[in-house]
């Protein structure tokens, strides 16, 4: 069964909303922030089960994509694409799959969800595969790849 | 494993690609077209397991998104979201996913995947689920709610 009305207007309400509490910190428990636009977070998320996995994360409180006014939808999926980009360059996967669910946090935001050499591509997509941790010099070192790539495609 | 390069070459193949030959037709495997504009077909799948869920296909051959410039890219999530909100008027989910994959059809399209009342919000999301038949019946008279939701949001 889905989350109840009482359930859903809690994770609706922007006064409890987790993302709009965290999405634009340097850290927070479950990604690092790389970079930021008037309309977006960018963030690499801690679990590294598929290299390169980010999300990008509006930074309205806005609940679902048909929400958004022509303007706002055209700079969420310019930021979108130009992380897709970012990934690619830095992680260089054979594919990006891009998702935007959010039935836990619906606050907008698109999963980047790479896809690589060792990645069966008839496996059912789960963004919580693994996890695997990084130890925090390699993490480093994959915000600073990506944040280099992020700002060539600026 | 993912796909072997060579395997690769012949899914982006537009000779070869099934949704070249198959995204404008009025009928196919998967799906019924609803509607369809400059840049993209309109189609609802034919597994009704989750009530609505669609695809919507780029006219165009391109494998990825970031492939996309400007005017395509604002097109493309134009009419995904157009998509998204005929599906809300004709089938009232409680929330619709957006994911754009593409593992076995690497030719960009978007699944608008609607989730329901008795859907559970924390179990893994999948397109695959079911699958559901409708009657002909009933396949047709959501490809008429559909047809006409989507005409009110043009």
């Amino acid at each position: 069964m889905w989350w109840t009305d009482e359930q859903w207007s809690e994770l609706i309400d922007p006064a409890r909303c987790g993302m709009c509490a965290d999405a634009h910190l340097e850290e927070n428990e479950h990604s690092i922030l790389v970079g930021s636009t008037e309309a977006t977070y960018f963030r690499l998320v801690r679990n590294q089960a598929h290299a390169g996995y980010s999300v990008v994360i509006l930074r309205e409180h806005v609940t679902d994509l048909d929400r958004l006014d022509a303007l706002q939808l055209n700079a969420f999926w310019h930021d979108v694409q130009r992380a897709g980009k970012a990934v690619g360059a830095a992680f260089t996967p054979r594919k990006i799959d891009y998702l935007v669910m959010g039935h836990r946090a619906p606050h907008l935001h698109c999963h980047v969800f790479p896809q690589h050499r060792d990645d069966d591509p008839l496996r059912n997509v789960d963004i919580a595969e693994g996890p695997v941790y990084l130890s925090a010099s390699e993490l480093g070192g994959s915000v600073a790849a990506l944040r280099e790539t992020w700002r060539d495609f600026a």
